[in-house]
């Protein structure tokens, strides 16, 4: 059984199945583990690692509309230099900071493999779930995607100082609680644009209709790509870039923007049923996290 | 650097470090990783595992005195059988309830050997820190030591079903609760308590002198021991216990007997400085976590 049919076996029992993070007693948890040979590529430094894996925890409490009270990290390795403990513990603090929240901190642990497990929690009075979106909504993006997956060409490249930079990303608490209020379902693109539609599609029996010249592909890949396709690809497909997917009014849409630095950018509507990118079914594939 | 320098190294950024949990705006929280080689002897069933694994981090909150709201674990594992997962989540779903707490899932992770990261979260507005004890006050601990000593011997033996009964404890979040506004210092005897006492000495710049006849070795150890060192070895050493260790007044100790049903024991007092037991140093050693 892989890991997503468990998932579904369980999310009959367990609220945090099914959505980016659990909400109990007004407050959001998630908790998500990531590996050297499958979240860091070589060249990723400690500094980025930490930033990287306890920011993946906040944006989940973005995703359902929370603020960033705390987070915590397992930092499990084969040994345990402290100056490079320190840095992977200042990349944590750092995007903790950048959200408002606090690292705390947490366990080291002897392990093979170079391991994070990490654990965010916030306050969360008016949770917004994947299941909330409804036909003739306009579905939306905050910022640009595809920074990863240049990240990993740039990697590949050697080129680590300007991979490292792409690799950051901002969680976007700010943009979760300023959408939150307003938009029918939301959740995070950290499988991917294409999976997360689907994913909003099956918890809010809808479908998605989008256009592939409005996804707001970022600057590298365009840079990176050799074709329009290929740039779609790495914007659309590829994931673990943790912008916000969610569902708005015409009007609602006006209002967040007029609220927020971060470009929130409409890129299709929901529909009856079906996804589909400029008519033709989208396929249900992204990043499968190990 | 092993785990101990490298976390001392830490100790000044990072509030988690040197305490059971890190307390943030009034909620404690806490996160701990486990491994089927040093934490899940062959024979422990996966619903003792969830037990298990999310209780040592209820245990962390209870040493803080909180509440428990809420846990979540990563279940990581070569492969995903659903009611193998399941079992786990019944096991980690049942010792939340057995606190007040709710466990509300987590992620699921591919990974070689069995891991498990388990965080928990609770309302803590009055923490107990392990730096409050005051020569003068007595040592005390909840419940019976060597339990877990006791079942590693059975799992070894075969005696699987009794050495899975030893292996799960109640979390003592209500007596925490109930020790919190009298306690000095606080903190859970996971790793032994020759360790904790050594611990609180360190946070509180205090010694300890107890009695070995005072500690409430668990009946199931006077069973399985074959002399009265051994049982001791196992009861102050070996640790793994989740009980309390904690510092109390005499008057204040009369209180929190007549308020709990959970047995409070004096097994010493707070000194100056050292750590005794009979009279003679006590070796500052136990359970490392792996």
């Amino acid at each position: 059984m892989d890991e997503r049919a468990t998932l579904r076996l369980l999310a009959g029992e367990l609220s945090h199945a099914g959505d980016d993070a659990a909400v109990v007693e007004g407050l959001a948890i998630t908790t998500d583990m990531l590996h050297e040979t499958t979240d860091f590529p070589a060249g990723t430094t400690r500094y980025t690692a930490g930033w990287r894996a306890v920011g993946a925890s906040l944006s989940d409490l973005a995703a359902m509309g929370g603020e960033a009270t705390a987070a915590v990290a397992v930092y499990a390795a084969p040994e345990f230099d402290g100056e490079v403990v320190r840095e992977f513990v200042t990349g944590a603090s750092d995007v903790c900071e950048a959200v408002g929240g606090a690292y705390v901190g947490g366990d080291l642990d002897t392990h093979e493999e170079f391991t994070v497990a990490t654990t965010a929690v916030g306050t969360c009075e008016e949770p917004v779930y994947r299941s909330g979106a409804r036909p003739g909504e306009l579905v939306c993006v905050t910022g640009t995607l595809g920074r990863s997956a240049a990240a990993l060409r740039l990697f590949e490249c050697g080129e680590h100082g300007r991979a490292n930079d792409l690799f950051r990303f901002e969680p976007r608490v700010e943009a979760g609680r300023v959408l939150a209020p307003h938009a029918g379902a939301m959740m995070d693109s950290s499988d991917g644009l294409a999976r997360s539609l689907h994913q909003l599609a099956e918890a809010s029996d809808c479908g998605f209709s989008i256009e592939s010249t409005r996804v707001p592909i970022d600057e590298a890949v365009r840079e990176l790509a050799e074709s329009e396709e290929e740039a779609l690809e790495m914007g659309a497909f590829f994931g673990e870039d943790f912008e916000l997917v969610c569902t708005l009014s015409d009007e609602e849409l006006e209002t967040v923007r007029n609220a927020l630095a971060t470009p929130v950018t409409a890129i299709g509507e929901v529909t009856e049923a079906g996804v589909a990118m400029d008519g033709e079914p989208l396929s249900d594939r992204g990043f499968t996290h190990g």
